[in-house]
């Protein structure tokens, strides 16, 4: 009984997995690829006396391409193999126990075609790129955000105070750090009642719509019930820490469907995504997000503090933001490390979809947060026109303090 | 503003994780670690003009142990940092972001100590070894377990007749594969129903309790859904997978509390636990899973399909087995590529407290389901009575067809 056949050509029911693979000792890729192939379906290590032949021809996987050079894989699926709507199900099959195996030293989960039929069991995001520019009233640039910095430490009102600052100096939004839920020094409901009265003080004085994203990352009940003390407060967003919550968890807020746009962070994906030769790519974890209906999802910076090659970055923008069995859009965002002096490069690899955020560098520049956020802004104005940020500094010296001290990279 | 106190010694209220770290490039351990220590707690890449001393002082982490040459390097938080009770938010400071910063070429928690308020803002499992044995009436032996195979494919009334084969053969257990949840060639309810019928007659005709564990993973609120369906049915058991599931989700369905025991599959974990130098431990997993409250978890074979060395195997075990600040234990489930031939050493390594669990090794018996099961029960009867196998074979044909099948590794 194989799963090996180069000459299978998938049909549009099929989802197909593209592996790397890497089998244990001298042992030949073929013999890995029939492991990974079985195990991730519907065999197991030794004949059985269960099978039936028809099983295997209806639920059967193929692998249909072997590189041996490059190691990569193409494994094509069965949908009927899956549960539609059910993502756990699925990992569980593709990204499942095939990692553990003894026949493979490294394997890595590149990307996943899904066929429409599957595809569309998920609801997707509920207002993507277009929506998300609706509700800001900002249809011609990237949108500029900030995360309340120290992660944690400052307490509800200066939480507040902080996130004022940076709406007035020029941020469209604001968001809460990954860390930070519910903690005695900054209680998550008197966080949301504070931050959002100086977000509507914030809109009042510039004109301008303002975004609070608060972190509502908890056990799934709880979760939702912040959500909807966020939306009875007048939120219009909430952001999640979607790895360390689940799938399932992501799931059920998307299903629960509050109205609010849901700002996806990834903390803790680097554990899995970050080995070129093992794990599960960024890729592959962007397009479940997307499937699952996020609105905005950290995707990388190319730039600054963490990992992440431009390639890599633009591969994985283009799954999100590009037309998918009529799904709506995911809003890229770029964040980490990033300061008024990478904008001009940020843009131009991303375009305008994007938003940027920015932490230690509003914060930490050197007249406070308002100069901080007004630096940004100015940095995006900038390059948005194409002028040199050395020339914008001339005039705008918030920009020329943030160069001072950051540089340009 | 440094983070590093190699004198600094850790007080009762502080969480300490034990992280391998290899910095990128050329650059020193001690700055790889401030920028750990930093971006998992109050810090990150930059002075913050927001940043207080009083913060520094009463939430700064403390480096506290720097090994240069194993890399391993001990980090203490105060608990004030986390939300008790919150999984997800304290995997977002201590396995967030860390994982994809550049100061580290690789990062791997290790290992984490919870101190005594942290951990018991967790429920714990309901059960622990001692709840299970009480239902199963079962106290001076391992546990036998199968997974129904092929994996994917059998309708629900085959289902259900190779669940009761085994369970006349002598398995205790029956469990539904990893990624089999409710799938059109085997609804859920549908052989939810079939499954526990044959139950009941299975335990008629043998006289012992025994136990189906249907895979409830999904969506949060189906998962419940489910979880319901099956007690209504007299259901005692359900199996989620833990990692595609997520923390969120998990955490919901101890909270319910539906009084049946939660039996932990850990589907891709080795997405993230396998390379030894990066990702996160199975330990840390496993410890999770405790706080968390899953009765029984799946930690490796030692033996078997599945990498996983016997020292990692054990002391996984002793901290799920162990003595944790009053939280019941968990029980340790060995699956993965299992047949009786390696059932005494399993039982050397793991102990009476194991819950032994064989698909292959069941199903793929040359005479069927319950030969194999029965082969699976002869073996653990052998190995209790330390008799070698191969004398034990000469009057038990089945163990013998399996001996002559598989061997003893």
């Amino acid at each position: 009984m194989s799963y090996i056949d180069l000459n299978y050509k998938p049909s549009e029911n099929d989802l197909i997995c593209r592996f790397f693979v890497e089998p244990e000792g001298n042992s030949a890729i073929e013999k890995a690829c029939e492991n990974i192939a079985a195990e991730s379906s519907i065999g197991t290590w030794t004949e059985l006396s269960t099978m039936e032949s028809e099983i295997y021809e209806r639920l059967g996987p193929h692998v249909f391409e072997i590189d041996t050079a490059s190691g990569e894989v193409l494994i094509a699926y069965p949908s009927d193999l899956f549960e539609p709507g059910n993502i756990p199900e699925i990992l569980s099959s593709i990204a499942g126990n095939i990692f553990g195996m003894k026949a493979v030293e490294n394997l890595r989960l590149l990307d996943v075609e899904f066929p429409e039929k599957l595809a569309r069991s998920f609801l997707g995001p509920r207002f993507g790129i277009s929506g998300v520019r609706e509700v800001l009233g900002v249809f011609d640039r990237p949108l500029v955000g900030t995360i309340i910095k120290p992660k944690l430490g400052l307490n509800s009102e200066k939480h507040a105070h902080v996130a004022y600052e940076s709406w007035v100096g020029g941020c469209d939004i604001v968001k809460d750090d990954e860390n930070l839920t519910n903690q005695d020094f900054n209680p998550f409901r008197e966080r949301i009642l504070k931050t959002l009265g100086m977000r509507n003080k914030a809109e009042e004085e510039t004109g301008e719509k303002k975004i609070y994203m608060p972190n509502i990352s908890a056990e799934t009940e709880e979760m939702l019930e912040r959500a909807e003390f966020v939306k009875e407060n007048g939120g219009r967003y909430v952001m999640v820490d979607i790895v360390t919550v689940g799938f399932s968890a992501l799931q059920t807020l998307r299903k629960e469907n509050l109205g609010m746009v849901i700002h996806a962070h990834r903390a803790m994906h680097a554990a899995f995504t970050r080995n070129k030769k093992h794990g599960i790519s960024m890729l592959v974890l962007a397009k479940l997000s997307r499937l699952i209906g996020v609105d905005q999802l950290h995707i990388g910076t190319a730039v600054g503090k963490m990992e992440g090659p431009r390639e890599e970055v633009v591969e994985i923008k283009n799954a999100i933001v590009g037309d998918w069995y009529g799904l709506k859009n995911t809003f890229p965002v770029s964040s980490g490390g990033l300061h008024p002096g990478m904008i001009p490069a940020l843009v131009e690899i991303m375009g305008e979809d994007v938003i940027i955020q920015a932490g230690g560098g509003v914060h930490g520049h050197s007249n406070g947060t308002k100069a901080g956020a007004m630096a940004m802004r100015q940095a995006l104005n900038a390059a948005m026109q194409a002028i040199p940020l050395e020339e914008y500094a001339e005039k705008n010296p918030e920009l020329k303090a943030a160069l001072d001290k950051w540089g340009k990279p």
